[in-house]
């Protein structure tokens, strides 16, 4: 078979992504500082769906690129959102990305509490002693009890990325956060993941690197 | 808000999403070897467009098992897919996982090359004095590259699994998988990504731990 590929740079590839993904929103309007991140996740995922699915607080994204600015961290429900976070930019800024899920005491308070993992891993995020953005791509157990902390004025985060995607109570706990206070980004919907989830912090994070944000 | 959830155990939450995932296939009927992969490729993406984008080769589940068994090892082409993969019942197998695309040597050759960092990274893959099995969630590139080294006689991998997701050369690099005589799994079109690589290895992996295969 003859191999019959586009003449594209390896470094235009994304940008030409980025063009025919515009081109086939066509006369879809997004606001100005929240299509980088709905370009990115349609990037990731190759699905137009998240063009409707995606839902944004009020002033969210200026919220999050302005705790990032003074030194908040990013908290994951899995470990493939933390692999999936361009971690080059955050550490210029004194960020990191943090995963609890295979933590020794999270499993232990899980079995303890007959909870989830997922559920102890927002526990121990709770207990972190500096500001936290949530970015979930997996565990709707994570964003219920985001929610109920936060209820409780246990926790209060800067930003809540709620994109767990799934069958089961995923539906339900999106929309906990959608009706909450806390600054959000959400994915409504049964859609999403943990790759969802690192796109999302990567178009902001690129944003603020580029001087965009 | 009230936490309205649906009552199931954590332990039963992937076992009641999967029966979800079967009764929405309705009628819509997949081989029982290839069932599993297909429904937890649903599970990963809430996208029942997979049932219908999914190809297999010709007995290429049993030919993956057989590898794992004979100590094959997986190669992606993200630390994502990497960090997704379930290297658990693998470990028992003597299997492993690798990524190169983050060594310092496959950014050398791909900059004196002129290639893609994904390309050198298939060429470090080629030289595994190992069976391998390729799974491809990112970069057409390295499908494309897999397909010239097979072409050349310089390798043949166990299997492929191709499922990289996105706007430029991805359908073209699927299909030169597709019309090749490489084993394979591939998401026909534009969909796929590093979460649906790790899914398809997850579901093989995991009916073999369970006396499925």
């Amino acid at each position: 078979m003859k191999i019959d590929l586009q003449k594209v740079l390896p470094a235009d590839i994304e940008k030409r992504s980025f063009e025919i993904i515009t081109e086939e929103l066509g006369e879809r309007n997004i606001p100005e500082e929240l299509a980088p991140i709905v370009k990115r996740v349609i990037h990731t995922s190759a699905d137009f769906d998240y063009y409707d699915n995606m839902k944004f607080s009020e002033g969210v994204v200026h919220k999050i690129s302005k705790a990032l600015r003074n030194g908040a961290c990013i908290v994951t429900d899995t470990q493939m959102a933390k692999s999936g976070i361009n971690k080059r930019f955050l550490e210029t800024l004194g960020g990191e990305v943090f995963c609890f899920i295979s933590d020794e005491d999270v499993a232990k308070a899980a079995k303890e509490n007959g909870t989830t993992r997922a559920t102890a891993a927002m526990d121990k995020a709770a207990r972190l002693d500096r500001p936290v953005i949530f970015a979930i791509g997996n565990a709707p157990t994570a964003l219920v009890r985001i929610y109920e902390l936060f209820s409780e004025g246990k926790l209060k985060p800067e930003a809540v990325i709620g994109v767990p995607v799934g069958f089961v109570n995923v539906v339900e706990s999106k929309n906990l956060i959608l009706s909450s206070d806390m600054p959000h980004i959400v994915a409504a919907g049964r859609k999403g993941g943990s790759n969802v989830a690192a796109a999302i912090c990567n178009a902001i994070l690129y944003m603020m690197r580029d001087g965009k944000l």
